[in-house]
């Protein structure tokens, strides 16, 4: 260590968090390393009080067991109002923490209208708004059903669900089937098209779907994101992979439903002409697995994460049912032809759950192709799923990443540790254009407001 | 500079080549950086010759352009003999360089009379062996027909060929149809469920592909390629993305070639169920892709890379149809349970025609879970990709990789720079039993002998 005290080496500089230091000696042509470090968010004392309390650590060790024997599989397809009773007339479900119709974003409301039109409680959109102002209209989280739905996340009682079982632990979650790109209803799209393909994924996709699902005994979603991993997939905003999967599983049993040729080979070319249709699948199987782990008295990791387009609201595992809200962020990223920024609708969907459960962003060191689609480089993908082993409980070697020597995804978010280090969860998403049915008009990261992990942290402590 | 000189720093150490000095250094806990360097090979004079030629660089250039050019599209699927008029009674194509039966390998020998069951030449195993023995059987090379074959690589007049065209340059070329892991004709294999299923083949799944394709006016191989690579597939051991992407675009036109639906799904169940399937046109587009290149004069690109289980031959752009040949090698990789060194067949197969066309093992950087079947870490698969720069003329930039920043695969091995860094290209191949019908006992790493290039740099210098 001599060497460095001898008076023809520079001395050596660590700047430890605010850049400010860092970059005034950069300027002087100074070498220095930089240490990110940010001081701790929320509580001081809740903060020290869980980081101490060995009950915790002991719970979260249970939670994230119980998340990792999670055995996500696709049984069936069937309609909403058959698989969650609560669905009746005259309730939707949506994205995000609870919201009211009067608080609800432009998408949320346009796919409002949409579903109401679908269900033929409305005969257009001025019907629909007067129905959904009038207070006759009830609004529910997809959440509070364990079913999700990605951006507006609108689920109406006719529409055919995914049905994924955790065959460890018996319970079912939901999610909607994935309607493609362009003018859909989760962007807040009504347009007649729209409906006539609602009405389509009604009549012939989900049942042939639910048929050829039934008949191969089940899809092993879980087996099929562990395999798209190694495939460049991160299966929030890469799906590919899994998609391409899917269809090759899906294939031969479609062709044996009893359905005409027509119908079967339009349900084909529905489903693969469509890179993101296994989304939905993922995303109701990252339910499942963040299910497994709810409702573990004194756990510190989070079982939710969702956005309604106004909050971001996160529910942790110790704390039950309880929201912990804040304002949804808006995503910094690319922005297709002839769209920017003050096209964006804040961060919305329940598509975070995907996150929730390890995957997403938090798996992107094995999508480094996704930098095309949210920008960045490969780098960055990989830093991305790098720093999120500092703020979670463990690795899920289910899901492999092969560029990191096939270490686990970081699994298991716990509030003390995003608080401690004030590092938020990274999520990668789509951008929606915050007027109804214009669509997707870009993809980026954003992050969830602090503030739900410092009132959740808060909370636990008490 | 000055601080290297100054008296409390060591001196640092580099070694170049040989790594003995290295260890020595080593040893006594000094740091040493090791430079990798081999004496050139082959005659120096021709190395010196050529490397100095501006006409070799300029014929490279037009050659690897052609090459880079090339648009291989799967357009048809139709019997050998129907577009390989040559494929007359009584000839068989082989993998590699020209052989006869007397010097074949075993699973070469027992495709031979597989082959000849299958055709009616023969009625059982001793009518085959007498009439191979006889010499009233031609044998030819695939690649004397711009066909390709894996392993084995017998292609009989009645098996159907995928027919892919350059829709560039106009050219087709042509490679059997994956028959999946297990006995199979390409490892040797000939019992009769190996021949049943080679009837289907030729009955059902040849001619219901063919005419999927017609109807979707070809699918574009390089495109599958180039999303491949992005999803772990390096498109020679690795064929996963490749084949769920295939069964994905041909699905719904299957449904519609007018086949029973028993037909149709037993084909898309057969396709659905071998990683490989994909294998084989990837094969005929490589093959496309390097014929591109072919016959350019004084080019010191290679062309064909090919083993018959014996030799190993190469072709060289400025040298016509020339065969340069080598002992083939012994892999170096992983087995199966039960397998071992003793079991192996050295280096087989017309597949080195991907690493040609810089996929292969020259893409692995994107495959980082090959190394799961071959051996070694992902790190390798990074290396691997990396030194095939130093031997190779370009990069194909519409064979990208995330994990390189996009980089395109190396391109265009050019047999100057083979020579003058020592340094042969890598292959990743599969090994095959050396009894014929065992079938693949392990994969791993391979290289053509020096010799092949060697004897090339000296033709191309006189």
């Amino acid at each position: 260590m001599s060497d460095f005290t001898n008076s023809n080496m520079p001395m050596p500089i660590i700047n430890i968090g605010a850049d400010l230091f860092a970059d005034a000696l950069d300027a002087q042509g100074i070498a220095v390393t930089r240490v990110a470090w940010r001081p701790p968010a929320g509580d001081e004392h809740a903060l020290r009080t869980l980081l101490a309390d060995p009950a915790v650590d002991a719970a979260n060790k249970i939670a994230v067991e119980r998340m990792l024997a999670a055995h996500p599989v696709l049984v069936d397809v069937q309609p909403a109002r058959d698989v969650i009773p609560a669905l009746r007339e005259r309730r939707l479900l949506h994205a995000g923490p609870p919201i009211n119709w009067e608080r609800m974003c432009g998408p949320m409301r346009g796919a409002v209208i949409g579903a109401c039109i679908y269900e033929g409680w409305a005969k257009d959109e001025t019907e629909a708004v007067a129905l959904a102002t009038s207070g006759a209209l009830d609004f529910e989280p997809c959440h509070h059903f364990n079913a999700v739905g990605p951006m507006a996340g609108i689920t109406s009682p006719s529409m055919p669900l995914f049905v994924v079982e955790d065959k460890t632990h018996g319970k079912q979650t939901f999610s909607t089937l994935n309607e493609g790109l362009g003018k859909v209803l989760r962007y807040g799209a009504f347009a007649p098209e729209v409906l006539q393909r609602l009405r389509w994924m009604q009549e012939v996709l989900g049942p042939a779907l639910g048929r050829a699902i039934r008949n191969l005994g089940g899809v092993d979603v879980r087996a099929i994101m562990a395999q798209a991993l190694q495939m460049g997939d991160e299966c929030h905003n890469r799906n590919k992979a899994a998609t391409s999967l899917f269809v090759r599983q899906v294939g031969q049993a479609l062709v044996e439903t009893g359905y005409s040729r027509a119908e079967t080979a339009s349900v084909l070319r529905f489903i693969a002409s469509n890179d993101h249709f296994h989304l939905n699948p993922s995303m109701a199987a990252a339910k499942a697995i963040t299910l497994a782990g709810a409702n573990v008295p004194r756990s510190s990791v989070v079982v939710t994460m969702a956005r309604n387009g106004v909050d971001f609201g996160i529910r942790v595992s110790g704390l039950g049912d309880r929201w912990f809200v804040g304002p949804a962020q808006y995503i910094q990223g690319l922005y297709f032809a002839g769209y920017g920024p003050e096209d964006a609708n804040p961060d919305i969907g329940d598509s975070a759950i995907t996150e929730t459960s390890g995957v997403g962003a938090f798996a992107m060191a094995g999508a480094p192709a996704i930098v095309q689609f949210i920008g960045g480089t490969p780098a960055d993908a990989l830093r991305y799923t790098r720093e999120m082993y500092d703020i979670t409980v463990t690795s899920n070697p289910l899901f492999g990443i092969p560029a990191l020597d096939f270490q686990g995804v970081p699994f298991g978010i716990d509030i003390r540790q995003v608080c401690r280090l004030n590092m938020p969860p990274v999520i990668n998403t789509g951008i929606a254009h915050r007027l109804p049915g214009v669509g997707q008009v870009g993809a980026g990261i954003v992050h969830p407001p602090m503030d739900c992990f410092e009132q959740a942290l808060k909370a636990l402590a008490t």
